[in-house]
């Protein structure tokens, strides 16, 4: 038999095995089966030594556990966890069953300690659903370029989706591990809080595992509070497609609202808002498209529609709480095409030209004039930016120009390389990970009250948040940010989801889970709860520094200090070794000190 | 050699020999080359017995004149017209060389009578020009059908194309027809005018021809005043296009003035209006689109705009002078696709639905309300009309009852079959030649005021003004409507010009010059100025039997009646062989009576 023979029969087996369907529903919301795994794994002799048909333990939230094999480094005892007041912490629990099981289910009652409660409405449990990935370019330097032959890129199934299912089948042979999540509320007072988690099944004597969260005495504000500063790009298109709602319905909202809601609580600042036709070239499944519209009358005249951006801006501010820049992409598109809808012809037209042409201006022109307008009339104005990505230094002068004859108020924002030409220009400005702002720069930025942000994207392979990423890598992505002095990280793509985001991260571009972080559902994911659990951690060596400051404590600001350089773009070549350890010591400190 | 072979050399030998040149010019307005007459002709020796190398001579409008061989049956005496006052009469000369001319002109001076004059400006000459036509299908039905492959089609230039050059080159061994035409002046005073017509060229003795028109004592009113109920349906998206100017534009309409006032001219009522795209699925080289902007609001509702319609309008009314129907087309598309430009998604939208559907009653009802509201105000109401071609009889019935809904006081109009069923709907209505209204129905909708007239299309081998049929059969068209009792006569396109209209009146589908019949410049064609005569002819019956009832004179309506049987549906087997005849007998009648 030849080995493409040998993987087929392999697939097949493996799919009767452990029971992986293909996928019949398009856009499932609800239950849903993940794809085959078609990987190595532990085969039946391994299996056949578990001493009871199934076992739970504790196993760590650093670890992706493979699905058809039996779970290394697990324990039974009691797990024990470290929170601030108003904190989110999380462990994680393995299942693994050498028979199948029906109806499992896992509870987790109240934390107690003493007659001082934390209630079981703070503690949520999440099964780990398995998604496929890919992995970064060959020469492991990253994950950008193109990817459109599935089969050069080696696949497997990743624990990453923590399902909303209450309730789930497992099979025979298979691993479920199971996410735990104690948002431990602000006015519980300090002390150990225990609990047990239980897992119970059809047919099955329920397992227990005891858990403990020492709650020390300090305060994590709420999210809406938070300083760090957090830009991950919002795509309602891809709501809209996947729900199969129309764009700007009622349902449309309705099914954005828990997803945004989850952003909102990592800390989310800025409303992500397109002011034109597929700004970023419609590189993501679902392109953006203008919440603007632009009607070219019959006479010539222009007349600017905001209905859309508007509904949108309102609930993002209203519904969602997010107060932050409203930032509008974007000006300066890669490919240099603009619409507008004709009166003439009845037709939407496209716009060729380019900044420093007489059309770019007029058309750009004659907008954000009436856009001001509508700013100010909403009060919007100065929270709202034009904002662009890295292109051609003279395209960039030429469309800040055109922003700043239109209203020289108006705040401008770029992601991009550091360009100390145009620097003053702008509000917001977010560089590439390994670029700094001149220490003197950072400084009277601060003074204007401007914001200095990195951002990562495809191009690192190490920190990130792909689906096949290590999970503490989003952790240290965070911390990197204050460890070199930036205040804060933007992020492309919040859910800018694949055609099958659920069950198949991987896309035509970029390796897979570049383009998302959430899952439909919603579902949130290891790789965002860490992300999370990162700007909580920024969040507390804020607070930590202001207070030590305050207290003129130098030990212990130097001691913080010293553990962030394990954070810095210097300790980065190291640092990806042992991430989990990084993180693991800065939670330690953070919570003793 | 091969026949394929023999016929390239003939062709190459053709193109050097008598000068025509493949085109270079996209879209010509002004000088034009025409394309190559590959057909065989009058060879050299034949040439060379011509008595002088430069001949001029009368010959008949019945003829087309082939380009490349020595006219036949020509006459150098006095050619002889007859014309009510206020009528336009022709005449053709044909000019032939076995010599190249060089600036070739054609003087009229002005007509006389005594002292009475018809002046030069009466008068007007056009260089009769030569354009590619194809042929009636093999079965020699008709010309419907599509015609993807020319090579399928014998093809040959046609004379047909009245030049608006002043001036011509003619090259060796050619003949270049004149025509010509005078507009007696409703003025002047019964008689016999005369005048010469004289050609010029470089290096050549002028060459003349008597012609005389007798002006009878009758008077023709002008075109506005005509009764004969004539549609030929206007494209104003094929100007813009072959004109090159931005449609509903300044540019545009300056463009389409000279066009359409050729229009209003040979008598036409009508203004067609497109209220969708693609009225009817595109057929044509340019498609119809909607005059009317339909938006629908992120709330849901609908915004119409009337900008481009009422500029259309009020053109087509205030400059071109027609003030009869304006008719709508259409609710009952070919294709059931209906645009709008959607807000939400700023882009144009196609709604799939058909009459019956609740979708399509919201699309079609919420629009013609408006509309109604909007004639009313701008006082076109009555004016109006609803317009259909023929639809299942289902789809009609549903499409008019959404009409009524929304206004029952809303003019409908139908081209198609003959339907009992919702004839008494019908304000306006338009059948197939063949076809007829039975008596009763006619004279109910008489005392109706409503409007009965016939059309032609590819399917008539013959009578057509396809661009190789033969010329009076235009006249026999419009003599038929008041031989057989209708009101008028209606075709689907007076300018929906192919690509290269001016040089190859062949199209993708219908036997070749079935979509047009005036020709950008613009520049009339033997076909328009027969279609004309036509339609003089139908005026003059009307005033004569007004003329002979009113005096009781049943001899000479009796007679009229007697010739008019010639161009009635039993007369058109043996009357087809003849139509020169039978229209030369009708014009020495209606000048005679």
């Amino acid at each position: 038999m030849k080995k493409k023979e040998l993987l087929f029969v392999w697939a097949l087996f493996a799919s009767l095995w452990c029971g992986a369907q293909q996928p019949t529903e398009r856009y499932p919301l609800g239950a849903y089966e993940e794809l085959t795994d078609t990987k190595p794994h532990d085969g039946e002799e391994v299996w056949n030594k578990m001493q009871a048909p199934v076992s739970l333990a504790w196993g760590s939230i650093d670890v992706r556990y493979p699905k058809l094999s039996i779970p290394l480094e697990t324990k039974k005892g009691t797990t024990r966890m470290s929170a601030w007041k108003g904190e989110r912490v999380h462990a994680q629990a393995v299942l693994w069953t050498r028979q199948a099981l029906k109806n499992v289910q896992v509870k987790v009652g109240e934390l107690k300690n003493g007659s001082s409660v934390i209630p079981a409405s703070a503690v949520k449990t999440h099964f780990v659903r398995y998604v496929m990935t890919d992995e970064l370019n060959k020469d492991g330097k990253g994950g950008c370029g193109h990817r459109p032959d599935k089969t050069q890129w080696d696949s497997s199934l990743v624990a990453d989706v923590l399902d909303i299912a209450q309730e789930l089948d497992v099979r025979e042979r298979c691993s479920q591990p199971i996410w735990l999540t104690v948002w431990v509320p602000s006015d519980v007072k300090a002390g150990t809080y225990k609990s047990l988690l239980t897992v119970s099944a059809e047919g099955l004597e329920p397992l227990s595992l005891p858990f403990e969260v020492k709650v020390v005495n300090r305060t994590l504000p709420s999210p809406q509070d938070w300083k760090f500063d957090l830009d991950l790009w919002q795509n309602p298109y891809a709501v809209a497609r996947y729900y199969q709602v129309p764009l700007w319905s009622k349902e449309h909202f309705d099914a954005m609202r828990p997803i945004m809601k989850m952003l909102a609580n990592a800390g989310q600042k800025a409303i992500t808002a397109s002011i034109m036709h597929k700004p970023w070239n419609g590189q993501t499944e679902d392109h953006f498209d203008s919440m603007v519209t632009r009607i070219k009358k019959l006479d010539g005249s222009w007349e600017f529609g905001y209905a859309a951006f508007d509904k949108w801006v309102e609930f993002m501010t209203e519904d969602i709480g997010l107060k932050g820049l409203i930032s509008c992409y974007t000006m300066i598109p890669w490919a240099l095409n603009f619409d507008y809808y004709d009166e003439a012809t009845n037709r939407v037209v496209f716009l060729e030209t380019k900044p420093g042409d007489a059309a770019y201006a007029e058309y750009w022109g004659t907008f954000l004039k009436d856009f001001a307008r509508h700013l100010r009339e909403k009060g919007w104005f100065e929270r709202t930016a034009i904002s662009m990505d890295e292109r051609p230094m003279e395209a960039m002068r030429e469309a800040i120009k055109v922003v700043r004859a239109a209203d020289p108020e108006f705040k401008i924002t770029l992601a991009g390389n550091y360009h100390p030409e145009i620097e003053p220009d702008l509000y917001y400005y977010c560089i590439a990970l390994g670029q700094k702002f001149p220490a003197d720069v950072k400084k009277a930025r601060e003074a204007k009250g401007q914001i200095s942000t990195y951002y990562t994207c495809c191009s690192e392979a190490f920190p990130n948040t792909f689906t096949f990423s290590r999970p503490a890598e989003a952790v240290w992505t965070m911390v990197h940010a204050v460890a070199e002095g930036y205040d804060g990280y933007l992020r492309w793509s919040f859910n800018s989801w694949t055609a099958d985001p659920l069950r198949d991260s991987r896309f035509r571009t970029w390796a897979a889970g570049d383009t998302y972080s959430v899952y439909p559902g919603p579902r949130s994911s290891i790789r965002f709860e860490r992300m999370t659990e990162g700007v909580q951690v920024c969040e507390k060596i804020r607070i930590l520094r202001e207070e030590f400051t305050r207290k003129g404590d130098k030990g212990k600001l130097s001691r913080l200090n010293k553990m962030l350089t394990k954070f810095t773009l210097e300790a980065l070549p190291d640092g990806r070794n042992h991430p989990e350890k990084d993180v693991n010591e800065l939670h330690e400190l953070l919570n003793r000190l």
